[in-house]
């Protein structure tokens, strides 16, 4: 294997890399990983801490830097100000959307200087969409953060986490009016958007609004994101349009997720721990992606530092080299050798943790959930916003309608 | 509930705070959750990160100060010179255990300058110990890393992390020396230690060795630590003994192990993300602590911030207080009400999190482990360690011993 | 309710019964309940019990009876003369299959007798057809059971346990030149026949061929049963044919099942206790059943006579009466207000039981598993039979094809 | 191996055999496998099966025999006076106890007689005793089955099914005065019986009141009644006692069990499936007993006869001859090399069985449950019984004391 990491050269741009045929490591989940550290608060799960907290804005990008992601993405996730003013929620009055997305851009550009990533700025589904605004009114939203981008000088635009091509299709159709590449990824399953429209369908759509990248984020875990991917690659090849497949699943297992994906799980968002996937789970599912033919490989919410790390020694030998971070890693767990007691040692090797079958030590829990199904989606009247606070008597309406089984007697 | 977090005052002691009845509260696990941030090698899990990537200690010590630590350790776990050198580590040779200590007690005063927290230098288990080397060699280990908690002039002491009774009260009797208060916890179960010496008469030894404050620290899940501390309890009970108790487990459920803990389970430590706490778990282990009796409250391995803001948050009745990093946390899931989908917003109240029984999203999995139990312990020849790195012979050797059983057909 | 049961009264035939709107109630699993008891060999799985142990067969069609089945099923499932020398088989030799279906019509006409049961000739899949004989030989194979059913006079006519729908169809034909009706189930699931057929055209062929009646039985549980059953309703329809839909699924839960259904889950035969229905279980499956339509309802492997009652209890109401076997079972477990503990006596409601999610009381194994699939289906070399027993040089040759995932240190 | 099963000779009685140190085989549970059948009222789980129905009791009797049984028990379980006539029990008023007892006795010569087995007739504990009625009146319960027992002159005698040895030493006390050879057995597990008496002191008690052989039934899985068995072992011991080991548990894994069984479980008793033992897991009970040195070994509720026959195969190599039901069974499921799928018969040998961890086919259940442990036993009111049925307001009453923990969104 070469020395690690590698002398930052002129960066090449992400359209290079891939045609290339490079592999391109994408960065972890932000909101996740920053509401752990206390920065993010789960709800809203906005992004004011590039204002509030920088230093562990910049601390999170560079130890997914070092864990090998080549692409920083600013930390701009929900940062439209229709979003930033929903519910209740303070940032839009006291900083404004417009100091937030400046923040994100320039600790996403300081970290990307430390090596050779490429920073990428981003856009995400808006309460105004949900809501039922018109196509003016949600694509102003996004010309709002577009403008900071265009600022900040970043290399290419993400329109990720949309539940709806349609509104995928606006922000692609806006964020291309900055002259520089665009992908796209929806947070759908194999069963399509929220509207119905199928994954081939939609990789289509996006394409042809003008998306180099395109493929799926968030929602699901990777073995279901995979199956999607390879619909959307099919449903373009049979329309005979040509782009670059992007994957960034979550970094829980959800087999037991239905078309409305993980948020509809009764684990969202507090009680996911015990589906967390190890590096070993990784392993397999950049092996898988790399196989399927995707070539931009990186992950979402639940991906910590070190599941992106081990994207990037699952595709060392393809790469020819492991990232900075794998200083303090040895492949496949070789680095127990060291260890002081010789059972531990006896489990530095690749054949031990492929196979193993990880138990959860909660024999009182399940291994499956019944996702909740409410069947509410766009158009719905539930789903329409409210710069209020959700008061007190919307909550309770709200507590009726939520069901158990029973499963042990307390 | 009062405004949050709280000015700096003039700090009390440790034992002050003990003595007039307040919750100390302590941090989480460093070289688990430093691992996984790419700072710290599993196998060794030595801390010389504190010297080559001080950012990255700076920022974890930081998150924990704002999730509510009453107490920064000094990241000096396993600094030990014998452990700094052993089976092929460079640390040693390289930078010196001595400025891996002080580099370790910089950047948590500096840390603990930003709130109410005090800095505890602390020691561990040393592989001479392991490797039947004499009292007086063993002591003279603790007291290199003393010397420069001496020099730093850190507010307590904490020797922690002992499997063998007699080497804590050989750690505590040590730290003595330096006329500051001593904590002492070690990793032991109900079962006692690995002699067998049972838990109230470990407890026992070591408030006679000097220690003012005891309990156990990591290797077990919070409920079976907290039986053992009971034990303690009552040993010191029944020995008319006074000292403080402490509690600092493992974020991770651990219902199947045997005395020897965690590390004996086949998932340690690269598989054990299935058994990570939740919040909500951890809001049941502080309750049960404090009714127990215990005042000093943290964790150990797997701890992450969001874990310690957990034990914040269910003892702030009690403390009259919250941490600042609720700021971005609701009591119970109640930033919830801010979420865009009403069924999740559904989720917003403690009765809904404190029953939910979470599934793990891995139906091919069992819920628990059998233990390896290979029943080695100090004195035994296969404890010996070595300066050298682990040959590729005595890997092999070690293959040999591992027994698997099959539960599905792959 | 009306009073228990209802005496015999002339009897009418299956198809009058189904016409009128009436639900008929099938009865159980023969093969897997008698090889418990003590009186079927596993593996090949044939019923010369109903001349070596005829007080045996007598006593489970009874306890079926008394459960509620309007149809007892002669005990000749895999009775052609080809099954009963497959492999080292001793019965073709020994007695010949004319006995053994001589023998198993009697018992079942003797024990209708008893109650207002209806008897069924029962025909299966034959290892003639696996190993690619002709239509003729095959339809000659069927034949030679037909001739004693005719013999004996049985109320109808039963072509059940078939994968290939090819193999149904010369089945059924061959039937139905007794003028009797001829009812014709297929062991597959959504996914279809083993050559690819969907269940939709198989019900089409199967009715076409002259089936009164089509349906599933065997390989799948409940829950997928009725799946596959509802696309055969949905194909019928389509083709505006008109026929009864019968269901006799297993009383395991087998969710794992890829096409090939339960003998490719690694639990078959001898490890699938932790899969058996509970009676709620099967409340819940005749309800669903009856709600799609489904008139004739019944069970397979592993439906024990308790099973077959719960299908009776359930649809009581639609019947106005309940089995003979109800005297000793409460609706909803209402019986147990009659226990000594008081715990258990607060368990006496349907609310209790309709809720509850139990426990497998097996920590270390995992929920689900992953099928064997080898592929290996009628037209490989591989499913060719033969008279000769397998020899250990065959058995060590598919040992070596069976892998395995390690779940747990032993 | 021997021939199969061996002629009746000129049967030895109970003790000759034990005292030889020949393995002496118990029978399987009659009330909960007829529950099942159709043939036992769950609640009261009294036998008028033998005089209402003896045709059923006879087949099980039989299959018991033909699994290897050495010992028939008479079918007389709850067959006291004051259990037939319990909350609304009608069996006392229109039968009474002395017939049911009686047909019982008559049921079971009849069948000992087609092969080598001693008939035991048994007594267990009463309503009486929960009651808190006096020694003489409880013994005066006794006394009456004992006098049907003498004069069918049975082999020997059983107390069994008792949770307080208090109770169970009254019990042999009466039977001692029939002079023939005593067995005792308690329901408990290592906790000890219901008023705390530990398992050693217990079997102290039954010795000293005249049993011969003493153990446990009922209540808990295999491995927990050995350890249990173990206890009373070392009790005996240490009193210098010699008695006959005897085990009979439950065929249902119970690890979550607390010191009341598996009537504490919330599966009890109508949703055990999940719990059921698998043949294998019978053969390692069957070896770990006879390794403890327990002798009469045998099985209580959930043991089918296939359960018992897979005691006798295990100990076959001791023993010189396998039961008649293996003529239908291969050692380690030889028999399947007679499928007729190769991959089922890849299945055919121990090392298959003996390491496969078998799926539930229920993943939104949990492996574990925890017990209602009300805590109420012999003293408490609430344990008093009552000849009328339990009315609505007493049912009430109870179930507003059940408690459910929520596992997933229904």
């Amino acid at each position: 294997m070469a020395p690690i990491g590698g002398t930052p050269k002129n960066k090449k741009g992400i359209l290079e890399r891939l045609d290339a045929g490079e592999i391109v490591i994408g960065d972890g989940g932000f909101v996740i990983a920053l509401e752990k550290r206390g920065y993010v608060k789960a709800g809203p799960w906005t992004p004011e801490a590039a204002l509030e907290h920088p230093e562990a804005v910049r601390q999170l990008h560079r130890e997914f830097l070092r864990a090998g992601s080549n692409v920083l993405q600013t930390f701009t996730f929900y940062a439209s100000d229709d979003k930033l003013e929903n519910r209740g929620n303070y940032v839009a009055d006291k900083h404004s959307g417009k100091k937030v997305n400046e923040a994100a851009c320039d600790i996403a550009k300081e970290v990307a200087q430390e090596g050779d990533a490429l920073v990428a700025g981003g856009v995400s589904q808006t309460p105004s969409y949900l809501s039922s605004k018109s196509e003016a009114e949600v694509k102003s939203i996004f010309r709002k953060q577009l403008e900071v981008f265009t600022k900040k000088n970043v290399d290419f635009l993400i329109a990720e986490y949309f539940e709806h091509v349609e509104e995928a299709v606006w922000a692609v159709e806006t964020l291309k009016e900055a002259g520089v590449p665009v992908a796209a990824t929806l947070c759908i399953g194999p069963e399509g958007d929220m509207h119905g429209i199928l994954p081939g369908e939609c990789a289509v759509k996006l394409v042809n609004a003008g998306a180099s990248i395109v493929g799926v984020n968030c929602h699901f875990d990777p073995a279901t994101s995979l199956k999607t991917l390879k619909l959307m690659k099919e449903g373009l090849a049979a329309a005979k349009l040509k782009a670059h497949l992007m994957s960034q699943p979550l970094a829980f297992h959800t087999p037991d997720c239905g078309k409305q994906g993980f948020i509809d799980l009764p684990e969202f968002p507090f009680a996911l721990e015990p589906r967390i996937l190890s590096r070993w789970d990784v392993h397999k599912y950049a092996r898988e992606a790399y196989n399927l033919g995707v070539r931009y490989i990186g992950g979402c919410c639940g991906f910590e530092p070190y599941h992106i790390r081990a994207i990037a020694e699952e595709l060392a030998p393809e790469r020819g080299f492991l990232p900075q971070a794998s200083e303090k890693h040895g492949s496949w767990g070789s680095e127990l050798s060291m260890h002081t007691k010789p059972w531990v040692r006896a489990r530095a090797r690749k054949e031990y943790w492929e196979n193993l079958l990880p138990a959860s030590g909660r024999p009182y829990c399940p291994s499956l959930s019944k996702p909740d199904a409410w069947g509410v989606t766009k158009g719905d009247a539930e789903l329409i916003q409210q710069k209020e606070a959700t008061s007190e008597q919307q909550q309770k309406e709200l507590f009726k309608r939520q069901k158990f089984k029973s499963s042990t007697v307390a």
